[in-house]
């Protein structure tokens, strides 16, 4: 005969499961490492079924719509260094110019034809056309984009190596704010009527 | 007028761009941080079309394939901690318990029913029936599975956050070498007979 | 003369020392980086002596106990990335095929003789016999295990590079919880006989 | 009496010092982790005198001069996380928007008024007038800008926590290279007649 | 016509912007990686004008002052891997021998001359003679100090690749406190009296 | 009948196993994450039976020794994180005050009784007395030291959460090289007549 097993290892058995996993408590402290975690997780907290299932809306100016299971979104992820986000595309669609501030992107094309490229440091493109079952990464911090340019909807699944990525969409950060419109014109260039117009479109002030 | 622009930042200019990414060389030194990097990188090298857009074979013993694009397969995310593998598996197919050493995996159904799980290190079961659109997170280095419990081939792309995540299978590290049987027998409490009956199917010896 | 030394770094000496250490607030939140810190550290709180003293208990099943003084029952380490536990093995004694889902183990022997291995990625074993100074290194998150194929009783001790490295154990992550006979069967390729045999064993149900 | 020194720690002192710091050998071998570590170092590698001494070079389009030692051109900091640029800007002077994709960036103003600000990812406006002696931190990977609104020529260090952050000006990321009008047109929502004014100036093609 | 823009990224705005930066909340629970994030983040919890624009006191024991814009005085640099703290030498002014425990540090010379140097793990001494502009390494734990060589006052900026380096004065560590006496003759050599001499001078008992 | 196991995961098997570790080519390219890894790993290369078997000679100054097992001795740790070293004491031997750049430590003592003790930086004390099977961590980065107080020679073992941790030892670094007298003088407030006799006794010049 032998004694139980909790016997055995009982140090272990008395340890919170914590570092294996630490579902996101959105209501608790949040530190530089994201958010505390909750007490108990259940299965539950470790899959996702609402919002990757269905398309997203693309009925909108970029006609295309992201729709991400970040930490925020899915606290399952969280602490874990990864997630994942849904692009929809229709035709002619696009998710604009942006960057993600801490966070390498891997994109899997699953359907349609997508036209996606990035620009290094130092001001190289490296564009490349997608078509089902591709893949292409985007480096950490670099700015990107994706354009529908097939005949049919595009569905796309993008991946991150951080549970919460950031998303920084160029137009929406430079025209959607108060930012004024000197300061973006000494800043990009631009001419002033272009960014009125633009800030005129996308919600912008000043 | 004004100078010209390779006048502004000459030095940013003249440096690499080594550091936005670092394509592997397949041939060059390996460290522990990943191979070294391919002196010149094109646009080919950040995107993979061969492997990810058919299906695997799954005639085989598990009715199930995995596809990797690893940095060795997929040179272009050496250094940018991200990969992707794309699971097939048949009817009844399984991808048989293992872990990933260095890396938290996120799945994404596309195509059937899986039946998935891991367990904690408390050993506690997490498991759920996903279907097409729904994600799952197996946090890193735990043991989980995948099996198709639907009635059509499945397909899934499994996301990981290290550019070379490892994947150990537990039969075969348990039954596919020359680790002795009594060895197996003594630290897994498994059956002689059953041990070799299972070396006899996957060709361990010992 | 001079004026205070206080008057010298005055914004340094009215800082917390938290930077330093975080000795563990095992009732405080938990985030994706470990426990809270105490407000205020004792001398108390970075040594312990309770564990590690004594032989830990080897009449059970495996004729080994694992004591371990991870960040739960040595908070001193919490946050500084490592940890250590002892290893009792009576003559015979096996600590059963397991892995560490987050950290590289070092092993030091004691006393006695281990036979002990690791299995890598690509299915090969790297095993050794040790003996008494002897140490060896288990790579991050591979299946390994110790056995004493001495004549004595064996004593090691296990570092960590991780304040919570984690222990999956083979046998107990398949065998003791509700984890459905099929279901094992179907990911391990074990018959159902002796899946059955072993939840008995080691008190598993379904 | 004793016996030397040497004779203490004789592994010690046997062992190289590689680890302390990797100055940067430029002609290599380069890794995700950075240049290889130049066999041996001498005194000069740490330190560097010829860029930060004397202002940069205003005379331009920007008024502005970018002067980096990143690991390229200070290998010193190679593998040690850390770099430096200082940043001259004329009356008028402007440090275009830009990110850095690896790194946040801590600013110092020696000389002038600079008015600083970032744009988080949720599109709001961080920004401020800065004197000589203030500071200001940019969070990592997010849209910054900084313009010389003083009367007086104005001079600043930034600190970055990367060897090696990596500059990406938005407008040279844009208007440097062949990627179409087209594409820049629908993945900015910039006008055709704009993107080609700024391609003009900035040399850029297509 | 579109749709709002709130209407696209409904999931990324109605996210917290807390990932992009964790201002610290000096009054909240502490982790390992820092401070707990202010809910609420102002422009002026960016930028820091009360220390770095002024000279510190130098009319002290050691002719110098050190002003941190660590977490703890900045808390805008709280979980980003960075910071910041200015150094006064009056002429003769020393920063004693220290160093950092957690962080590389990057000396930029403002005003004066500096003779700086750091010894490494071998033992060998890296120095320089520092002039206006000149910046120097010094590599993560290593001793290191500044002398004011020149004939007028010294200022400079020291940057560090943490939020919370450290800093441990070696002096202050021996001589402030309570450590015996004997303790301090047998772990570094010196004589008694010129450790009671110091203790006398420095505060320290025992 | 089923296929070949090479069959269902030829990529896997194709693919190297050099990230499960990396052993250490000592004459390969060095980087900044470690040595080069061996092309090919045997069984030996994970054990080490040379260093730590046997009593270190305490035969000198101090009365002990320290015997490392860090990447250099034993490249089997390379790239994973973690070492350790052997500490011989005889009765009152000392390691003497000293840091590690690079590491946390915990010492677990074997034989005899230990006096240890850790300075945080705000100069606080934290000391113990260790007996047989005691443990205690020395948070990173810490000027710390052990003496062995007790009647009979002392053994214990420390591990450190990086295959390279360092170990500058204070005296050595200020006492065994050419740093000018009046520089040691300056920076670490120490009389001449001290330091020269120290230098005398440890082999420094200058």
């Amino acid at each position: 005969m032998f004694l139980p097993i909790s016997f055995i290892f009982s140090f272990l058995f008395s340890s919170t499961n914590a570092a294996d996993f630490c579902v996101g408590d959105l209501n608790g402290p949040v530190g530089p490492a994201g958010y505390s975690c909750k007490k108990t997780a259940t299965e539950d907290d470790f899959s996702f079924s609402g919002l990757l299932r269905t398309a997203g809306n693309t009925s909108n100016l970029v006609k295309a719509a992201i729709t991400p299971a970040f930490s925020t979104q899915f606290p399952g992820v969280n602490g874990l260094g990864i997630s994942i986000a849904r692009l929809d595309l229709a035709v002619g669609g696009v998710i604009p110019m942006h960057t993600h501030p801490r966070a390498s992107e891997l994109i899997l094309v699953m359907d349609g034809t997508l036209f996606a490229g990035f620009i290094s440091s130092d001001n190289k493109v490296y564009s490349k056309s997608l078509n089902e079952g591709d893949i292409m990464i985007f480096p950490q911090g670099l700015l990107h984009f994706q354009i529908n340019t097939g005949k049919t909807q595009s569905v796309a699944f993008v991946s991150f190596n951080s549970a919460d990525p950031g998303v920084q969409i160029l137009d929406f950060a430079l025209f959607t704010n108060d930012l004024p419109t000197d300061i973006i014109e000494g800043t990009t260039f631009l001419d002033a009527a272009q960014i009125k117009k633009l800030k005129g479109v996308l919600g912008g002030t000043g």
